[in-house]
């Protein structure tokens, strides 16, 4: 018999406790759900056997010791900064991990002696990082079997709204954490091109952004991440010319999003203390610089001359479907830029109960076989269910599950703190993925010389 | 007879301690002058009496207690981070302090206690802040005295290179902290005008900047600075229409300085582990987006492209002085784009020995009496003597050492964690400062209705 500890239980977690429990009986599992919220963990394991669940608070280090030390595997799908808590004791008490979360530097830090006590700490096991990582290591592995030399790798993910379900302006809702998608960019993304690095800052980020065409769904727009680079080693692409990742829009996002940027209301480095003095008019007249903001015409056509486009144009309805030109006091006292913008967005771009999201996934490699050049594309596109039972949640959830059953057959044994970058690894999740609908498409092109 | 502790004995404490160690005999004083560097601290008192030299590592508790427990008031000159330690033990053994910082919240914070056991921390009485300060309220109480009904408040601060000495195309060197010069304006500036908020962020900073004319000296440029509304209540203007703090710099700066934020290469979130690889060059069309980096042309062409303006334009001119179009290999590795920036600006922006910094400060305050509308400018300029005895050090040191003789004399004795907004501070502040030659000019117009 083996003891899993499942801490947290919110919506990203129930994909993961369902198909857990679901295997429960057949391998003599006894799960236990804990969360802050022991009616939440109820409803988790309601109709299951061989379950637990208890009300948990995963600061307190007491009641922390009191569970990991009765598991043989803890699952931990709390907030991110709280994992490090969770993976000390594990650590201590001898127990192995599983997140579905990026590996932070004071995890990377533990790799040695979570190594040395033969113990695995499982991580980015999710969509983005999770999916991304082993659907994009198979299929460069795979290309490298066959003799092919990689000159280029493309890999773009998207939370989006499903097309059904798409009724505003935006073409967006938010499927996941709000306050990441307002502050999304921040920085300066950078990749490589053609052996060179490409460096776009910010301010530069949502202008004239490129498109790519998804099989079977149509076009989208793309963004770069900032975090391209990072991916170098891990998928063994050292020596690539070209390593790009960004995330997918629908087309318009960006070039609206662009303006809030400009604006300057996705700011999160100062406090408003005056905040709530302001209708979010008034808010939005304030950025303007004083030559425009003296003219006495409409906030609307100020808007159109500061970014020189036309009165008309779409994105300015974007701006004003969003409630932003209009008298209303802004609710929120002592808030940053960034906080404001969040708190009005969530009121437009919510989720309706039957609403579903979408999830669309999308890599391309370039290669050289036998002297002839070939793009490999693999699109994966996941539709959710409903506002709770979404594409998000389950494609974290799952690949996370499945990743756990494997740990606890024995088939994942590799010790430290690892990512789903080996065969033992993602051949078996995604083999499994697949038998359940989460499959990528493949298209393979041969490229003309010159392009 | 009086202790004073000067920790700290750089160049901008060079005027400090001489004006003291003048007074020392006077005033009955016995100087003790600490810094890590012994020689330096020894080259500051030579040819004067009543004082002592020593090593002094500010960061060693003990030795801190041993140097604090025999001064009477203390005057820190650390870099700003370090205050809090002094101010602890200065709290704890019941001493006075001065300094020419900015309160910290954590200084901020210590304010009652300071107040409870009579103590004096008196501080932002420098330059800027200081003189500004100072000279701002001091102005402000002149006008309300006879009956002026203040609308708006405008100060302008330039720390500059005096035009005898200005001979490259940015008309700029640095004279103090070059770090802050290359991040100055990250996040957004804040002010009031005419009774609105007005918002200004980073990436429209530099753009379209506005104008003053600086009686007798010429036309400056400004831009706004973040922190405007941090005065009004300091300075008594809590219900004023306008209020507005700004960095002056010579014409023509701003433009190009725009053209490098624009690039991104002042931004400090990010490390470039290649910053090695790369050269001055190639780091530059790094930022260029692609369809203008695979132009065929020259990266001075691709730039005008990118900022729509003139190949010849002089603010690229200014960008091919600096050396960021050649092909030389950045020094550095592991650095941000701000500390690769600095590292060139730093080798290009330097004062030669016998150059002469200048600082320029100017008030304008608008306001009504008896009906009638006023403006009333008031403008310091003041020119260093070299490298070494800038303006600047100067104009930082001395209010200081005046406010701390005026702390010894028993003429400064608000207890608390205080800065000089009171008249028993700046009315002998400004009038010894006046005594040796640093004066403000005064202009006073009437303006016209419509103005």
């Amino acid at each position: 018999m083996a003891n899993i500890l499942i801490i947290g239980a919110g919506r990203s977690a129930t994909s993961l406790i369902h198909y857990l429990l679901q295997h429960a009986v057949e391998y003599n599992w006894q799960i236990t759900v804990a969360d802050q919220d022991l009616a939440l963990a109820e409803s988790k394991i309601e109709g299951f056997s061989n379950a637990t669940a208890t009300t948990f608070n995963a600061k307190d280090p007491e009641q922390r010791e009191l569970f990991i030390s009765k598991a043989d595997l803890v699952v931990s799908m709390l907030p991110a900064f709280l994992h490090i808590h969770v993976a000390k004791d594990c650590l201590r008490l001898d127990k192995n991990l599983a997140t579905a979360s990026y590996v932070s530097e004071a995890l990377k830090e533990m790799h040695e002696e979570v190594k040395a006590k033969g113990l695995t700490f499982l991580n980015e096991i999710g969509l983005d990082p999770g999916i991304d990582h082993m659907s994009a290591v198979q299929m460069i592995n795979k290309i490298r079997a066959k003799g092919g030399n990689i000159n280029a790798f493309y890999s773009f993910t998207g939370g989006l709204i499903a097309p059904e379900c798409d009724n505003n302006p935006w073409h967006y809702k938010f499927t996941w954490n709000p306050r990441n998608v307002v502050l999304a960019g921040q920085g300066t993304a950078k990749f490589l091109f053609k052996n060179r690095y490409r460096h776009i800052p910010y301010s530069r980020l949502f202008v004239n952004v490129d498109r790519i065409e998804v099989p079977g769904l149509g076009t989208y727009e793309w963004y770069p991440n900032r975090t391209s680079l990072t991916y170098r080693e891990a998928y063994g692409l050292e020596d690539i010319p070209t390593i790009l990742r960004g995330t997918l829009r629908h087309q318009g996002f960006s070039a609206a999003w662009n303006l809030l940027v400009q604006l300057g209301l996705t700011d999160d480095t100062y406090v408003m203390s005056y905040a709530d003095d302001l209708t979010y008019r008034e808010w939005v007249r304030s950025y303007l610089p004083s030559r425009i903001e003296k003219l006495n015409i409409s906030l609307r056509e100020q808007l159109a001359i500061l970014f020189r486009i036309d009165v008309n144009a779409v994105e300015l309805e974007q701006l004003e479907w969003l409630g932003l030109f209009e008298e209303i006091n802004i609710p929120l006292d002592e808030a940053t830029p960034a906080q404001v913008l969040q708190h009005l967005l969530e009121s437009k771009w919510t989720l309706e109960p039957e609403d579903k999201d979408m999830i669309v996934m999308q890599h391309e490699i370039e290669y050289t076989l036998n002297e002839r050049q070939y793009k490999h594309t693999s699109s994966l596109v996941h539709i959710g269910k409903n506002a709770e039972d979404t594409a998000m949640a389950e494609l974290v959830g799952l690949p996370l599950a499945i990743g756990v059953k494997h740990m606890l057959l024995g088939n994942i044994t590799a010790p430290g703190v690892i990512i789903p970058i080996t065969p033992e690894i993602y051949n078996p999740v995604m083999e499994e993925l697949a038998t359940i609908g989460v499959r990528f498409s493949e298209v393979e092109t041969e490229l003309t010389q010159n392009s």
